[in-house]
């Protein structure tokens, strides 16, 4: 499954964490874009159902993107965790406890090499040339997210077939190998430092909400562009609604590692900007975080939820999800008129 | 002149501090983009002398940016100066005094007035609405440079008649109006959010250095792309050799107050590093790191210089600025060629 083989150049961003789970990634794909599934903090028997789910569903292309495990060890968190003790006791809520997974790496490896989804993605980390191997031999087009002009060499080094090239406007995790590691890269400038240094099929994600969006990342060298936060307000996405009103809302975003140890944008509220001064140590500040998240978000507090947006959140539109793809297919055609018009080509 | 007046859809930026003196401009102009002086910096009399000289080379469109004034006061500096003296020993060159100015601004708008050069654009701020029309009723279309999505509303308010639309990627000074204000927009959000919510033309700013950049910025909503580092190697720039050597290497960027006070993005040296804790205090801290910048620029000591660069400066290329533009007008019809194919359209 290449990104040009699409009927839609519209790839669903994996929304781990419950927002997107099988309905949202059917209709994308039933649409004629490529629905994702989410496997990360999911159990690979949780992976299993999901694909089997989809698959009795839709028999569309689809895909299933994977966590890739810790590069090295955390920074000190302690003093971290001792500094949201204040939040324990204002929610009512106890932290949970700090530990480091692998989110069930070599479980969920075999069970999508055995699975075979059209296609198979990592974030956080390029997978040695040997899992790539395998995947692609079990019939998967393996995808590598991708931040920096050197991830990107080192993703086509490992064999990967395509690069998800995910600019700093995204919402969520940033998918970077290192949390650490250079200033994030707007996506218009990575797009083209990558598409000049490979020929491997790109797919644009970050803060991607519109037709004209589509379009302008397609002309800047992509072959699809991944979306997610303009698909939270759909009917299909398990989006709490405190999650959905911020969407809707014209508030600022931010990049934080307050609620997971790891950089991810989200909607500014009091919690990030309580807690700026999170260390790089995920999943530990994960799992910290995670009980006081989930009440937050049954209670519908705002400021103590992690309010994934990307920073063109507010032009998201509350639509089934099939409409959204194909809206902004058309509306990008109507991009690369005008722009065809403009150039006189 | 509207930025869809031009024959090329290619607007130099407003380089201040020497690297885009006249000649620069000229060949821009010349080759059918809109060439930009940059006043900040000079003094009124200095703008005056530029824009003659360009008239004198050329009967092309150009436009003058200037640098508003500073909106509120400076954060306290006195301790990060006083950081600095390790720098001045090192250096064997005294730093200079910090001071406030308002770059002559009154004198330059009268200078403006009279020679009513095709555009006058504005960074650092939204100049009165009666500012504004005093420069159309001369003849000047008005444009403002905008960080955020708040910033273009304010612009349209007072009467501008474009939106140059400056995205996170930009290399050199943030236009934001307040230096202390939104996180950094990436471009290609900021364009769908400010376009969503105007009608005016926009420039698209930021990391733009291929035809697919600006093929890109166009489809997602500008009318044209302004364009800084790209043009740097270029031998009508003025751009210094250590200068020139740091933009053709692959080095990352980050954006820093360490050199004036106000942020602004430069490939990361060891200045940048050692004083990443630099108040928002401009011109101030501009004035006293001027001389150290200076004496290094001379012996080339890549490390004390500012070395403003966009995310994407290892794609710029060393050849005349008219060929830059008119390769970067081609390659982005090709872009656009492409899209059309891909999207059916």
């Amino acid at each position: 499954m290449k990104p040009t083989e699409l009927e839609l150049p519209i790839v669903l961003a994996p929304l781990a964490g419950g927002s997107a789970a099988v309905p949202l990634a059917v209709a994308v794909s039933e649409a004629g874009g490529l629905g994702f599934l989410a496997a990360g903090y999911l159990t690979a028997g949780d992976v299993r159902a999901q694909v089997e789910t989809f698959r009795a569903r839709s028999n569309r292309p689809f895909g299933v993107n994977v966590f890739a495990p810790p590069a090295g060890p955390p920074e000190p968190y302690e003093a971290f965790v001792a500094s949201l003790l204040d939040e324990e006791a204002r929610a009512g809520v106890a932290l949970g406890e700090p530990r480091s997974d692998d989110d069930d790496w070599a479980a969920k490896l075999d069970v999508l090499a055995e699975l075979a989804p059209p296609v198979v993605s990592f974030a956080f980390g390029c997978p040695a040339a040997s899992v790539l191997e395998r995947l692609q031999a079990a019939g998967s087009a393996t995808w590598v997210t991708v931040t920096t002009p050197a991830e990107a060499g080192q993703a086509e080094a490992a064999g990967a077939r395509a690069l998800v090239v995910q600019g700093a406007e995204a919402g969520g995790h940033r998918a970077a190998f290192d949390d650490r590691g250079e200033e994030p890269y707007g996506l218009l400038a990575l797009l083209q430092l990558v598409g000049a240094a490979t020929d491997l099929p790109l797919v644009a994600a970050g803060g991607i909400a519109t037709g004209r969006g589509v379009a302008g990342a397609l002309a800047a060298g992509a072959d699809a562009a991944q979306i997610g936060t303009a698909f939270l307000r759909c009917p299909e996405a398990g989006t709490s609604e405190v999650h959905r009103a911020a969407i809707a809302s014209a508030a600022p975003t931010a990049l934080t590692r307050a609620f997971s140890g790891k950089l991810a944008r989200g909607v500014v509220n009091r919690f990030m900007r309580e807690h700026a001064d999170a260390p790089s140590a995920y999943p530990e500040i994960h799992h910290v975080t995670s009980p006081l998240r989930k009440a937050a978000r049954a209670s519908g507090d705002p400021d103590l939820v992690n309010l994934w947006a990307g920073q063109a959140h507010a032009l998201a539109v509350a639509e089934p999800a099939g409409d959204v793809a194909r809206r902004l297919a058309a509306e990008a055609r109507e991009a690369a008129s005008r722009l065809a018009r403009r150039l006189g080509s």
